[in-house]
């Protein structure tokens, strides 16, 4: 009952919607299948820029997708969307809400938003996304949007493995200890400061640019843009800055570097999930249980039944 | 210039207090010496029972050992302390602040206090401990004492590989959102209410019976304490409980299934950071980065060249 990935490939690259969601469903399992879909979309890639989004819950990151798809279908751009739903049970009830507010673009054909939660065999969403992301520039979206919750550093990560990334605050975020803080800090290339008709939105630019100040010499340095998302306000200002730092990147030559770089991250991804597998597999059977016996009875230290265990 | 630890193993079995010092240090580097460390100590070991402490910062997790060292040494029991600084900016004064407080115990003999923060070569804390506690457990102390924060997931997996855990609250804690809850009602055989002279203590006490209510049909209720330890306040209760603990262990066969779990739980880890080892070594290098250049070029998918990685 094996799906073959090949004429789904094939399809997804003539844009076909089912395709396109059989195909992420299939990286998201992971498996054999996934694998062989990596290979064949592979050569079909390289077209799309992607823009990753992240902040914390309830920042807003879902109502600047939402614009920011407006921003693009009004230039009849096409635009891919991954909206990484950690399997965390104080988030789900709120970013539910938002994927069904996202419902508005459900008619339009230029639109694909795909939530991705699952965690697949190759070692979960940090494999999965650019193996999605991957499907949506098969399938010729020229920008691929990908939200993530800023919570745990997986989701940070998988937000900073984009062309741009956009880390998402709102007025206040200055105050008190956020322990994410800095990775947010070393993977923004544009900070928003949303729900900017609030309070205190001029400290909290003011206390970003003193972050930036102190971060020193950069060759971009990262704008710091205000938007109120729901209105609308603003997304013309970020929609510019983030052409600004496409733009650098592909002037600069920087944009190579950093993919290759991120090739570098995932082929690396790759190899230590494959080994984690082989971890599970070997502790797990009668073998390993014989040799946790022998430990327990103090005939053989934890380390010798380790060497043990890999020796075979 | 390499270690031979078997002289220290030697003399730290007959109570060598720097014997004990090196050997610690030792299987906190990691590396073919601490391997050899753990072969030569492990059949010297399984007298001691080790009692995991941990807790948000400031909970008064040092105060307690403190008070509960004092509670051992009155009858004349030797005891060993582990405590796990993270290598958190966060925490580092107040834990470096109630080091030095320990220092009272400094000219007793009886006492053998360490500090762990290094990350080994062999995977960090979480396989570093358990060698560690082995060291002390060789050396005749009868109980070691394992002080964490409880903050991130691998501090409070360290407490939980004891004997008997002890999870420090204060009042109030039930307030608000706290990401850690669960994997500490999870871990606890015991609940201690510190700073129990403040107000909010009998909610807080409530809230965890209720907690404990909803858990369901268990072998050993944990047991809530209530304890001012900067005044030794209710630390005979505390000890009272801990050794009502460690009977109902003993006398159900509970101890010996329980530490059998943690010897496959370490098993596993040490086969996990071995392959780690694997991973790191397999993407570095001429070869790797030959790979990634043809994955950048697309002559190659991630997925085809994570198996020629592996393959070889």
């Amino acid at each position: 009952m094996a799906i073959d990935p090949a004429p789904l490939v094939a399809r997804a690259i003539t844009g076909d919607r089912g395709a396109v969601a059989k195909l992420i469903s299939l990286v998201e399992a992971g498996g054999p299948a996934a694998v062989e879909a990596s290979a064949l979309l592979y050569p079909e890639t390289g077209g799309a820029y992607t823009v990753g989004l992240t902040g914390a819950p309830g920042a807003g990151k879902s109502s600047l997708t939402d614009a920011l798809i407006r921003r693009l279908r009004a230039d009849g751009t096409e635009v891919g969307v991954l909206a990484i739903d950690p399997t965390s049970p104080f988030s789900g009830g709120a970013i539910l809400g938002d994927r069904v507010r996202m419902q508005d673009h459900a008619i339009d054909e230029g639109v694909y938003i795909r939530s991705m939660a699952t965690r697949g065999h190759l070692g979960g969403l940090a494999l999965a996304t650019p193996l999605a992301a991957r499907v949506l520039d098969a399938a010729g979206k020229p920008w691929v949007l990908i939200e993530t919750v800023g919570v745990g550093q997986v989701e940070v990560e998988i937000a900073g493995a984009a062309d741009t990334t956009v880390v998402v605050v709102n007025p206040g975020w200055g105050d008190g200890v956020q322990a994410n803080k800095a990775g947010l800090l070393e993977i923004a290339d544009l900070f928003v400061v949303n729900k900017a008709d609030r309070p205190g939105v001029a400290e909290t630019v003011r206390d970003l640019e003193m972050m930036l100040d102190l971060t020193g010499e950069m060759a971009w340095r990262p704008k710091v843009v205000q938007t109120v998302a729901t209105r609308g306000e603003g997304i013309e200002e970020l929609w510019s800055a983030i052409g600004e730092h496409r733009e650098f990147q592909e002037r600069t030559g920087r944009l190579a570097r950093r993919r290759e770089h991120r090739l570098r991250d995932e082929l690396r991804n790759i190899v230590f999930a494959r080994l984690r597998d082989q971890a599970d597999a070997t502790c797990a059977g009668d073998r390993f249980e014989k040799l946790v016996a022998q430990v327990a009875a103090r005939e053989l230290d934890p380390y010798a039944a380790a060497q043990e265990l890999l020796g075979a």
